[in-house]
C-alpha cells in the first residue's frame, strides 16, 4: 500500500439487518430501542437521513434465508428471542432510503441460492437506475441447513460447489450488465422512432452446468452497469473469490495484527488473479462504546453486557460454529475446555480470546461484536492501527438502533474528521466512484466483470 | 349482484409497466411524454402523488421476463421500438412509492416461474408491513418462450402444468402468509425478553411435486397476511384459477356484451369453489381519449393514430398471437383476410371487431387499447355501461406517462364523482379494506388462502 492509501478517511458503513436483533441480542428491549419496529419505513428513513447528515459512506445489509437452528436443536430459541427472526427482505428497502437521501451508498445482501441470476440482474440494475448508481451487492452463496430447507434442498450444498456456483453465476450477471447492451446502444431518438440500436443489444446465449440464460438483458445499462460488489468470505476458497470478485469484504478480524494477515493475503491472491492490492476495500466489522472519560465508556460497557440476553448471545454462538452450546457453564474460564468434547472449537476461539481466564459468557458477548471502548480520541487510536493494518474502512454494528448512529455522528465523528479518519464530504459520482476515486463509474478493465464474452452475433 | 353492488363507486388503477412503452407504442417520442425517463425514481415519484391525489385505488405494474420475439422472428424490433424492452422490476418501485403517499394501493407482478416461493413470500410480507398493507400481487405464470429461455428452459411449460405449478406455489406462499404465524405469536415482551411466543411459530414443512419448504416463514404477519391478490386468466384453466384464487381479475373485454359474459362465467366458477360472486373485482382495461366536445376528442383521437408507431403496433401484436405479421398488408380490411395462412388468427380477430371494414392498421391500433373516445359526459356514460355489465373496475391505460393520469384526473375524474362512478376519498385500512369494505384487513375464511393446512408440531 501507498503512503497515500493509508492517510485516505476510512469508509464507514452502517452494518445491519431488516430484522429485531442483529449482534448485540437482548438490546431490543432497551426504552432508547426502535428496533422492534423494524417493520416500519419510517425507522429506516429516519436512519438513513441520519447517516447521510453523517457523511456515511453506505448502509449495508447483511441477509440470512434460514434462521439459526443449533441451540437446543432448533429455531425456538431464534424465534423467542428475536435473533435475527423475524426478518424482512433488505433489497426493497434500498428504493426507499434513496428517496430520502441523494449520496448514501445502498448495499443490500442477495444469495446465490436464491434468486436466479437473469432475475436478480434485472432486479440490481433497476436499483442502480433508480438511486443514481448508488447500489451495492453483497454476493452470498448460502451456508446454513436451515436456508437450504427453505429451499427445497436438505442441506447446504458442499463448500467447492457452492463456490462453482457463485462463479457461475458471477458470470451470468457479468454478461447481462456488461455486454449485453453496448455502450451507445440506447439512442432515444425520436425522429426515427428508435429507442435503441437493434444492431448493439446482444443475446448472452449462456450455457453452463447450472444455468442456461439466452438474454438480452431487459435493463439498459445503470450508471455503474455492475453495482458495487460486496464479498465476505473466510475460508481459503471465500478468500479466494473475493480476491477475484469483490471490491469490497467484510471482516471480522479479532484485531489488527490478524487484519493485516486477511489484507494482506487477499490482496496477494487479487493480484495473482491480475487485479491490483487496491482494487479491494475491507471493511472491519467494529462495535464503538464511548463516553467522555474513559471510566465512561466502560460504565456504558458493563450496562450493555447487563441488558445483553446470555440466551440468545449463547444461541448464536452456536448457530454460527454449529455446536449446541445450550448446556455449557458460562461461567467457566475459556481455559478450562481444552479437555472438553467441543474443545477444538473452543480451544480455537480461546486462541483468538488475549484473555483465557475469561468467561464463556464474556466470550460470547466479545466473539462477535469486536468492541472498542474509550474516548472518542481512544477511538481515534484504535481505528489508526486498525488503518495501519490495511484496512480500509468500517462496518459500524449497532448497539441498538437507531441511537449508535447518532451517538457515532454526535460523539465520534467530529474527533474523526479532525484526525483525516472519516470524510468530511461526499465526493461526486456514483457509489464507486465514491469509493474508487478517479476511476469512473465502472469496473476497472482487469476485473473479471470486464472479461467475461459472449458470441459476437445476435 | 345487488343493485347497490351497481351502484358503488368503480376502481380505478393506473395501469402502467416500468418500461419506455407499455401499449401505445410510439407516443413516448411524443414532447409531451417523460416515458423514455422511466429509469429516473423522480417520474414515479410525480406519478403516485398525482394519483393519490386523484384517488385512484392502485398503481398496478404489469411486467413480463422476456421481449416480445415473433415479429420477423426475433426481438430486433421490440428493442429498436423500446417495445416493454428495456424494462425495469416493478417490484423495487414500490416502497419508493409507499414514502410520498399513504393510501394508493401498490400492485405488482411477479411471476411463479421466477421466484422461489419461500423468497417471494418474505419479499411481498415485507412490502406489506413498509407500505401499512397497501400491497397487491399479479400472479403470472410465464407465457413467453423468451421468458422461458432466459430462465433455463427450451420453450414455456405447457398451459396445464404452469397452473399446476401456479397452484402449489400458492399453497406454499399462503402456509407461509397464513399458517406459520398465529395472530398472537409476536409478543414484544419486554419484560422476559421473548419477541415472539415460540410455541406460537411453525414450521410448514410443504413437501410437493415441485417444492419443499421448511419454514417458519421469515416475516412476521404484515397487516393483511397475504397481499391482495390479483390474476389475470382468459383460459378456461386460467379463468378456473382466477375464480378460485384472485381478489381482483384484469380483463380486456372488446365491450360489455362479452365482458359481461366473463365476468358471469368466472363469479359463476368463484360460488362453485365455495366463494362468493362479489368475492372478486373485474377491472377492464380501458384507454381514454377526451375533449371539452366530441369532435375535439375524435381530433385527439385521430392526432395519437399520427404518433402510433405501426411497426411497434404490428409487433405487439405479432408477439401476442404467435404470428409474424411483418409481412402483412395493413392498408387490407379485417375481411378480405379469411383465404389467408393466418386465417384463423386473423378471423378471430375480426371476429371481435365490430366493423369488418377496418383496415389491418386500424385493428393493431384498436386491438390492444380499448379506447373511450368524447367527452367526460361521455366517458361517465360508457363507465355506466360497463359496470352494469358487472366490471368492477378500470385498469386505465395511459397514452402518455404520466399526462395521461393527470389529464383524467382534471378533466373526467370530476364528472365521474358526480356520477358516483369514483370516489371522492379513500376508505380507512388496508388496500384490502379499501376495496373490500367492511371485510376486515385479512382474506375470508372461505379462500383458499386460509384453507390451507400444516402438521400441527413444530
Amino acid at each position: 500500500m501507498s503512503l497515500t492509501h493509508g492517510r485516505r478517511p476510512l469508509v464507514f458503513n452502517a452494518f445491519l439487518t431488516n430484522t429485531v436483533s442483529h449482534i448485540h441480542h437482548g438490546m431490543w428491549r432497551h426504552p432508547d430501542s426502535r428496533q422492534a419496529r423494524y417493520t416500519e419505513l419510517e425507522l429506516w428513513l429516519d436512519l438513513a437521513r441520519t447517516l447521510e447528515r453523517g457523511h456515511f459512506d453506505a448502509i449495508f445489509f447483511a441477509d440470512t434465508l434460514g434462521p439459526m437452528d443449533v441451540h437446543e436443536g432448533g429455531w425456538k430459541t431464534s424465534v423467542r428471542q428475536g435473533l435475527q427472526i423475524p426478518s424482512g427482505d433488505p433489497v426493497v428497502l434500498l428504493p426507499a432510503l434513496a428517496t430520502v437521501t441523494e449520496h448514501l451508498g445502498l448495499v443490500a445482501t442477495s444469495s446465490v441460492a436464491a434468486e436466479h441470476p437473469f432475475v436478480h440482474a434485472r432486479r440490481f440494475s433497476t436499483l442502480d437506475h433508480l438511486t443514481g448508481g448508488r447500489v451495492g451487492w453483497n454476493i452470498v452463496t448460502g451456508t446454513r441447513r436451515s436456508e437450504a430447507r427453505n429451499l427445497g434442498h436438505d442441506d447446504a450444498a458442499p463448500h467447492a460447489e457452492r463456490y462453482a456456483a457463485a462463479q457461475e453465476y458471477a458470470e451470468v450477471v457479468y454478461k447481462l450488465w456488461e455486454r449485453s447492451w453496448e455502450d451507445d446502444a440506447v439512442i432515444r431518438d425520436r425522429e426515427s422512432g428508435r429507442y435503441s440500436d437493434e444492431t448493439r443489444v446482444h443475446a448472452i446465449d449462456h450455457v453452463g452446468p447450472r444455468y442456461r440464460v439466452a438474454g438480452p438483458h431487459l435493463a439498459e445499462p445503470s450508471p455503474q452497469r455492475t453495482p458495487l460488489i460486496f464479498q465476505a468470505g473466510s475460508s481459503p476458497a471465500g478468500r479466494d473469490f473475493a480476491a477475484r470478485h469483490a471490491e469490497g469484504t467484510f471482516i471480522a478480524a479479532h484485531d489488527p495484527h490478524s487484519a493485516a494477515e486477511v489484507t494482506a493475503d487477499v490482496r496477494r491472491r487479487a493480484v495473482a488473479h491480475g487485479r491490483q492490492a487496491d482494487d479491494i476495500l475491507f471493511i472491519q466489522g467494529l462495535t464503538f462504546v464511548v463516553g467522555d472519560t474513559e471510566t465512561e465508556a466502560l460504565a456504558r460497557s458493563a450496562e450493555i453486557d447487563e441488558w445483553l440476553s446470555d440466551e440468545a448471545m449463547l444461541a448464536h454462538m452456536s448457530g454460527t460454529i454449529g455446536v449446541d452450546f445450550a448446556a455449557i457453564d458460562l461461567d467457566r474460564p475459556i481455559g478450562d475446555f481444552t479437555t472438553e468434547r467441543t474443545q477444538g472449537i473452543v480451544a480455537g476461539l480461546a486462541a483468538a480470546a488475549p484473555d483465557k481466564s475469561k468467561t464463556f459468557r464474556e466470550l460470547t458477548r466479545w466473539a462477535w461484536s469486536q468492541r472498542v471502548v474509550g474516548t472518542p480520541e481512544q477511538v481515534a487510536d484504535s481505528l489508526e492501527r486498525w488503518r495501519q493494518a490495511g484496512v480500509d474502512g468500517v462496518n459500524v454494528i449497532y448497539i441498538s438502533l437507531p441511537g449508535t448512529y447518532a451517538d457515532f455522528i454526535e460523539h465520534v465523528a467530529p474527533v474523526l474528521r479532525d484526525r483525516g479518519l472519516m470524510q468530511r464530504e461526499y465526493r461526486p459520482g456514483t457509489l464507486r466512484e465514491k469509493l474508487f476515486p478517479g476511476r469512473g463509474p465502472r469496473l476497472p478493465r482487469r476485473h473479471p466483470a470486464r472479461q467475461v464474452t459472449i458470441a459476437a452475433a445476435g
